[in-house]
């Protein structure tokens, strides 16, 4: 009999042991939890994340759950709420590229909230993030494309699922509760691409960590769910997209992770526009000062073009500008988050740089690459190609570039020096008796 | 320069002022509160209501909210939710016929919650149910009906307007902040159908009510949302539909009042039972004892045969059941909660004369309406067809009947004696300084 897939992934929550998973996914999971921290360090001090801790601080519970960066708790709901929204705020945070999900920001804050309030272990959190991050990014395999086409935020959507996971394998639910928890997480799932440019946005992330929490525990206590809330003819993919292909939710399911497949970002900025940036980084050593150059044309795919060739105005149309990348790349010498703020739009060595760069089409170079040709005022010409830049899937950040980034984050917040005890506490996550020694090193 | 539905609606809100509210208006805010508040009192001991309360206890911030007929207070989003689930529990709430919104449990429980933690008047409490109900009815019409067909409960996600609507009234939002708030509540915005048979269900009506005061409170505090998150092309509207009927939205706004179209069940069952129900209640005293009763026929359209022509097993059948209805008309002369419970469900009385009853089909019947026909023992027949029976918007229930209900309700849950002051007190509320005494008396 063919089962239903909530019911297929609630095995696979309740089934799955620790001891089965490999050294490498545990790793993949401690990486992507550096990652997560760090992001959500870095905007600490951002008026959307402290906008949503002022609102949930009189709606909050006993607190027991850290607020990162904010010398504050919450109960865990109202924290992982705001954590969400701080990691998912500049999309600086991991990215799944074939749903375009950031896995991390809607699982991890629920996760490290409830193991704050209930003494749950570092390895319990991770094994938990794992499982979720494979939840979430299974069921939008099975919605895309046309899901996010449609207008749904597949971020929020998603996590939903992969919060409830998660927190349904830290509560030590049965198969069957998973399934319902998974269930009312579909009557949950919201978040519009309309309001991406937004704090609109922040919500439906910051809900879909809550959310989590909440529908495990409703399972926990009874709650049920429709058996197809999933896949049914009136239930969460139809009614969001079209009919799911439901073997990318259940095909190689334990064995084919699915969230080994994140990956993580070296710059804040469109993941089609690191190539650029890192292409643009590679030339600026051969062709000298910027007022060495007369030109700079970037060749790409049709997405890059749609997405990149128009003016900067402000700190978003920043982080996904052609223009805004190659002057980076030759001015400053570097892309940080302090290079696509205010400040940077309107700098006018940055501003002059960008009216020299023109964008073209290259229909041969796949999704992501580009090609830099610069020409100098002495009529030399530089060319770099760059197909898979650093942060890709074929090369990925290394563990060093993860603790730079981590490191970088802190900074800019005013939080240097917790970066380093952060740092090494994430690393020795799994073997973590609880996440005490890891929260207060981001309180 | 035409302007943006949420810009039109948040004007609405902003503008609106009670002393440009009719008598009539005023009169029908305090019907539909009194029959929300009866609804969420009469399901106090449901396990559904307490689970909910349950896992929100542990959530909650000062406990200044009350949770109706629980002796317990939450923080106002934590028993807004619990109170909204309450209310539409059995769908015996209040029914907006044009697009099945059960316009007050998603509204109402916010607006009480606020008013008791910010000392609002029962004045500002009516007036911002009437503009949340409106803003909610009209989008939904805008919606309808491939909104709900392509699997959206619309009570859960038009709730999110009307909670944000009325939330953003109470807190004397701006015009433009009721506008994001709006916005807000798009990216919030789930729930349903497929979960209609489950618990599930209950979690998008709660997140509803609450999500609408954290819409209104983080517009308060300057959160954005994208201007046209309703009806723009990757917006609320279109991804969860089609394109809205603008004019519905706007059309008459503040003149032809949609909330006055609300309408209020006499009987918890399917609206489109009542009339099977009505019809069995008038012929019993013609025909007498049941076993005088030969065979009973239902003559109805399509949707009546297609929604409850089946077999009984269970109380969710029993409310939408043809064959239950017109037994509990013959044999046991009234249709209250109790009937349609599973003691009444294996009632072996009720069940012989089920299988009396069959339905037929009779096109020339206007939806809702029936002929139903009885043969005695004797040979005798009898006839009695109902077109618009008590509680349509032809014959709405009198606001006795809504009294009469309040105290069935109340009875139910072993809450007798607290009836007549909430009664009272709901009448009253308009002149009321705040809303202590109305929750006093439901506490």
């Amino acid at each position: 009999m063919s089962r239903f897939a909530g019911q297929i992934l609630g095995a696979f929550i309740a089934d799955s042991r620790w001891a089965d998973i490999t050294p490498g996914l545990r790793h993949d999971a401690k990486r992507a939890i550096l990652n997560h921290l760090g992001c959500a360090l870095g905007v600490a001090k951002d008026p959307a994340v402290t906008t949503a801790l002022a609102v949930m601080r009189e709606f909050s519970g006993p607190a027991v759950a850290t607020v990162i960066g904010q010398g504050a708790k919450l109960d865990p709901m109202a924290a992982s709420f705001v954590n969400a929204i701080a990691s998912n705020l500049l999309d600086y945070d991991d990215t799944h590229l074939a749903t375009v999900i950031h896995p991390a920001a809607p699982v991890a804050p629920a996760l490290f909230a409830l193991a704050e309030q209930r003494g749950f272990s570092g390895a319990e959190v991770l094994h938990a993030f794992l499982l979720g991050g494979e939840v979430e990014c299974r069921i939008g395999n099975a919605i895309s494309p046309g899901h996010y086409a449609r207008g749904w935020h597949i971020t929020s959507t998603c996590g939903h699922f992969g919060s409830a996971a998660g927190c349904a394998k830290l509560l030590g639910l049965s198969a069957e509760q998973s399934w319902h928890a998974l269930g009312i997480a579909a009557s949950q799932a919201a978040g519009l691409v309309e309001n991406l440019p937004t704090a609109a946005k922040n919500v439906g992330v910051g809900n879909a960590a809550r959310h989590g929490i909440l529908a495990a525990l409703l399972a926990e206590k009874g709650y049920k769910a429709a058996p197809a809330a999933i896949e049914g003819p009136l239930g969460f993919a139809r009614a969001t997209g079209d009919a799911p292909d439901l073997a990318a939710i259940t095909e190689g399911l334990g064995t084919d992770w699915e969230i080994a497949r994140n990956t993580f970002k070296p710059y804040p900025a469109g993941i089609v526009f690191h190539a650029v940036i890192e292409a643009c980084l590679a030339l600026r050593d051969m062709a000298g000062p910027p007022e060495r150059i007369a030109s700079v044309t970037v060749a790409g795919d049709a997405l890059l073009l749609a997405r990149g060739d128009r003016p900067v105005a402000n700190e978003r149309d920043a982080r996904v500008s052609i223009h805004h990348s190659a002057a980076l790349g030759f001015v400053r010498g570097k892309a940080g988050v302090a290079d696509f703020e205010m400040p940077a739009v309107h700098d006018p060595a940055l501003a002059a740089f960008r009216a020299k760069v023109s964008a073209t089409l290259d229909e041969r170079l796949p999704r992501g690459a580009t090609t830099v040709t610069v020409r100098l005022q002495d009529g030399q010409v530089l060319q770099r190609q760059v197909i898979a830049p650093r942060g890709s899937l074929e090369h990925p950040m290394s563990d060093a570039d993860l603790e730079a980034k981590f490191h970088d984050n802190a900074g800019i917040a005013g939080f240097a020096d917790r970066a380093a005890p952060a740092i090494a506490a994430a690393w020795a996550l799994d073997a973590a008796p609880d996440v005490t020694r890891l929260m207060t090193a981001l309180a």
